[in-house]
């Protein structure tokens, strides 16, 4: 893990936009389903994954028996971890509102959430239950009443879907589970077949295709942000603990060989300390094969004159997730303008987060904290506009709205108003 | 304007995303702008808008010059419709909040305003000053310190910029004005160059170039949504007056040729009253070159059976602009699933929302309102986590994020909890 001087360190990290082929691959697979429905799903799940599926929707039967396959110790923790999601995200809800007006006239935005919305919950070694709560809470505490997941068929040698999946699904209360994966399941989603209604909003994470589906589809239906590559950022000072900081550079590390985990330190002495640290830590980790690549060519540990010039450089990253290991982090955080999630202390390590406090995990990568936001309640939910204007209010402001109306040439825009205001005029002629 | 059941009409109008030499050419301005900056802003001004521009910045010269060539009933109607779209995106102002937990651990989420946003408006004949306060204000209202407007160059035989334009923005206080339209503009936006600071979001409607455009710098920074042909619904009983719905039908089909207009009634009567008060208004229009194919290809009265199938019509349809002139529209009002805005009774005429009463008018088309909402100050502000875990809160809860962190094979996440519990343990043994 380099040790260089902040200013020479640029991030840089192409968004995947696929290959001309996979462009095209997906886009053959979205117009099929749209046109065949379940028949063309049926066929793309053969080809990709393997399979003959049955029956795409997945049983009561087959929830049951995956609940005896996982063991009490995890049910408790993600039951445990469900409420602190929920408790937290319950603090992002929001009310509808009107404002009277004392010309007898009402003004109100009214907020109301997402009909129906799909849940892509990828599968094999990449299944995650964790990602189930993520993206089902904040949409259950909005009010969606209909939740659809869909995943990948087990592969022949799997003994059907992950079963940690589907008892956090059941644990959520999802019980619309369908056995579909890739390209096909997003436009599953988007257009409907004849077994899965269409849906709203599709939201979780997936592969190259998925990525590309969701991209196809979005204006017929919303979308989440497409995650690129995760990043941390750690900001420390001599106070930290170097085996902390290197513990937690290396969580984000083994997520994927594009993951980036970068140190940013005014002390020369943490800069060494923490290099050390990860070289020994990351000798004995499982996944050393994709954590070693990722510190190797994304990480990096960045010296500054001072913590003000390493807030600086924080902000300009504008990570995923940040930790302050510094001496005072809360007076810090005032200054931080960019980062997803925000990890204050020595005992607020990112997995914290990632999997327990409450905050979502899905978070805003590649320095798209600048403009985005972690997935919550307000991503579903719409607004709408609301305006009752009374005849008095109509009679007071008609003149300066044709006034307005009038001078960008919209002409029966300036009508409409006066069509009103002459049948007062003849009314009271 | 045909009358038809409601069960036969559909509305299809597909969303333009360019031929292959649009796209192609919008990307080579684009590349062209991120390597070349001013230079290449500068050529392409000169290539499409046929003028060489001196100087990219608008002078405060100019901007004074604007205010002697508006007439002061613009000027003072401007001014109120400002104050009032101001005062209504108040309301929707949102606190950071924090959660302080008896474990001695704080959850939160932080609210801030972009740092910079980028405003296209468009020049010519579809130079809206409304436009620029309904973009700006929101922004504003969230805390944006920069707004940065782009303007395409006056061409041969204009005197300067739109006035009107300059001074709606220099009432709302924005005085840093660009020069520039097209790709290039959004490419010089997203980018920056030279004279122009890139900005964080773009927001504001364009030509197929400048749609194409932000669409492809999505992700570089934040863009609003990019808005499709235009709408209104009108839904009606015995108690409306023919000649308010035709005139409000007409105010949305003189936009544009692919915008639609519909009736939706359970009334035969008013359908017929309608019809003809459309046909005798539009032929008196003076933009009846555009409302009348509009109407003719996007306009419908629908009959139904009653107000309930109505109502079910309408959250079909989704409409960006709902009337309900209806004899009850506020008991109607919870029923109202889809749409932009909604506007109720009588007097509650579209363009006294499109310019005066306070909620925006830049609104979710083409049936996206299932999902999106009106532009509003939520637009326009990000939100971080905040996570501060106590000792006592990691000591009660490490093993349980073990175990998740497990669960998923993510041991490196397991190890970042562990080594601060063995620490722990060695500290007290």
């Amino acid at each position: 893990m380099r040790i260089m001087p902040a200013a020479e360190f640029k991030l840089d990290r192409e968004v995947d936009y696929g290959t001309a082929d996979q462009n095209e691959a997906v886009q053959a697979i979205i117009e099929s389903v749209r046109k065949e429905g379940d028949a063309a799903v049926h066929r793309y799940s053969e080809k990709f994954d393997g399979v003959k599926v049955p029956e795409l929707r997945i049983s009561e039967e087959e929830i049951r028996s995956a609940y005896e396959r996982v063991d009490l110790e995890f049910l408790e923790a993600i039951r445990e971890a469900a409420v602190n999601i929920r408790s937290f995200h319950e603090k992002q809800k929001r009310s509808s509102w009107m404002d009277l007006q004392p010309d007898g006239s009402l003004l109100g935005q009214v907020i109301r959430p997402l009909k129906r919305v799909g849940l892509y919950v990828p599968g094999g070694k990449a299944a995650y239950p964790s990602s189930v709560l993520m993206n089902a809470i904040p949409a259950q505490v909005a009010g969606v009443q209909e939740i659809a997941m869909v995943t990948p068929p087990a592969t022949a040698g799997e003994e059907g879907v992950n079963p940690y999946i589907l008892v956090a699904a059941a644990e959520v209360g999802i019980r619309e589970i369908y056995r579909v994966g890739g390209a096909q399941a997003v436009a599953a989603l988007a257009f409907g077949t004849e077994s899965i209604p269409a849906v709203d909003k599709i939201v979780g994470p997936g592969n190259i295709y998925v990525a590309l589906a969701k991209r196809s589809v979005y204006g017929v239906v919303d979308i989440d942000s497409i995650a690129g590559p995760s990043e941390i950022v750690v900001l420390a000072d001599d106070s930290a603990d170097p085996a902390f900081v290197a513990a937690d550079l290396l969580s984000q590390a083994e997520h994927d060989e594009m993951a980036s985990a970068v140190l940013v330190t005014p002390s020369e002495e943490l800069a060494r300390k923490v290099q050390a640290e990860v070289i020994r830590q990351l000798d004995i980790l499982p996944r050393k094969s994709i954590a070693g690549p990722s510190i190797r060519d994304y990480g990096a540990i960045l010296t500054v004159g001072s913590l003000k010039e390493g807030i600086a450089v924080v902000n300009r990253l504008a990570p995923e997730h940040l930790e302050l290991m510094i001496e005072s982090p809360m007076e810090t955080l005032p200054y931080i303008e960019n980062a997803g999630a925000i990890f204050l202390g020595p005992y607020s390590s990112e997995p914290v987060g990632d999997y327990w406090a409450g905050p979502n995990h899905v978070l805003p990568t590649n320095g798209t904290a600048r403009f985005s936001s972690p997935l919550n309640v307000d991503d579903f939910i719409k607004k709408s506009s609301v305006i009752y204007y009374s005849r008095e209010a109509l009679l007071k402001n008609g003149r300066k709205i044709i006034t307005l109306a009038e001078h960008e040439g919209l002409e029966a825009h300036a009508r409409a108003i006066r069509v009103r205001l002459d049948k007062e005029d003849e009314t009271n002629g």
